[in-house]
């Protein structure tokens, strides 16, 4: 006899993954002076934490999504020199210093690409001694932290 | 008889969605002094506005595609304080001062993250009296304001 | 006789194409005072540069995914005054002038958003006869450059 017809045609393939299925993201800011040097810096006021993998308790960002983060900080200078750091996991990875001089007030800033793993957290310290903890805010001037996943890792879809 | 032929292989799958279907961004600068306090500033210099979002006629941007997003602005202060706030829809949601001191030209800087429903606005304005309006610029001395989006909101997928 | 049985159901379809596959990304740091003007910054600490689009030897971005980009920059500003510009193919396109005064180390930034086309590239410069290269940096000062991809082309997917 003769062939079979031909097998019906295969499925269609799955759809591609969308840039918006992993999100991370927070930006808050200060809502007073530093008040200790030498433990991560609580940033209480929130703009936006949706997610949150940004802990309001304890000042820090816990990586949920592996991939590239932005990083970035803006911070109010007054009453004394700022010294501040971004730490990754008890690591201090980017130092920004900003010294303050009477009717002075200044703005210093720092931003960051890396890359974190599940569980790493990222956080704002006054570095050394705690001398140089300038950084002020109040209701009408901020000082504020952020971060948002940019690449999340191609492994982990 | 014998079996058919396999079938011939499925389509390909949709591409994945995008990142890149949603887009909105701006990044423009200004050409000289703030002029007026109280209004929204205008910045004029386009770096980018391919989406026609940033209204250089009005100074705002308006929203079109609901979701989060990032907004920066770098400012040099010259000549006198400034104090700026970056307003959504009439509120001032941050704020940045720096004092300046003759011969001691600053740079003062901020950003957010925000959420916008269609139809917000958002734009930079001197804040208070307007005493504090040392936001300054020419043709070799940049203030910049940006915003991209950076999260659509997933229902409108 | 009679036909065969149909044959088999075809090969499923390929997966659809993901939003991630464009990326580009770098974030690097000084790692000492800017020793010349006049020629791109050597930033050789590297916080990110997996794509590696960021060329350690020469200080430049160049690019390799048409599209829209996010430059930004932190600068600690030390010694004497900086003016610095981000170049794009030899054009100042972007200018952050900062003044130091003594005991005042100061932070300036900026950032902007570029369409750049393949093989376009992107540096850091002292703007000017030299006399503002008071950007510095040393093992707990930062001042830092990065770059990241933000809108690919549409028809380069
Ligand atoms: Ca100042
Ligand atoms: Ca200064
Ligand atoms: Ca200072």
């Amino acid at each position: 006899g003769f062939p079979g017809t031909p097998g019906i045609m295969g499925m269609k393939g799955e759809k591609g993954e969308g840039a918006f299925i992993h999100r991370s993201a927070f930006s808050v800011g200060l809502t007073g002076r530093v008040p200790h040097p030498n433990v991560p810096i609580l940033f209480s006021k929130v703009f936006y934490n949706e997610q949150q993998h940004y802990d309001v308790s304890t000042g820090k960002f816990r990586c949920s999504v592996p991939g590239m983060y932005y990083f970035a900080y803006h911070l109010t200078v007054y009453l004394s020199d700022a010294k501040i750091s971004l730490y990754k996991q008890d690591r201090a990875v980017l130092f920004t210093y900003d010294q303050f001089q009477p009717n002075n007030v200044d703005q210093a800033s720092g931003s960051v690409l890396l890359h974190l793993n599940a569980g790493e957290e990222v956080w704002l310290q006054v570095y050394g001694e705690g001398a140089n903890n300038g950084v002020y805010a109040d209701n009408i001037n901020d000082s504020t932290f952020m971060g948002f996943l940019l690449y999340p890792d191609l492994d982990v879809h």
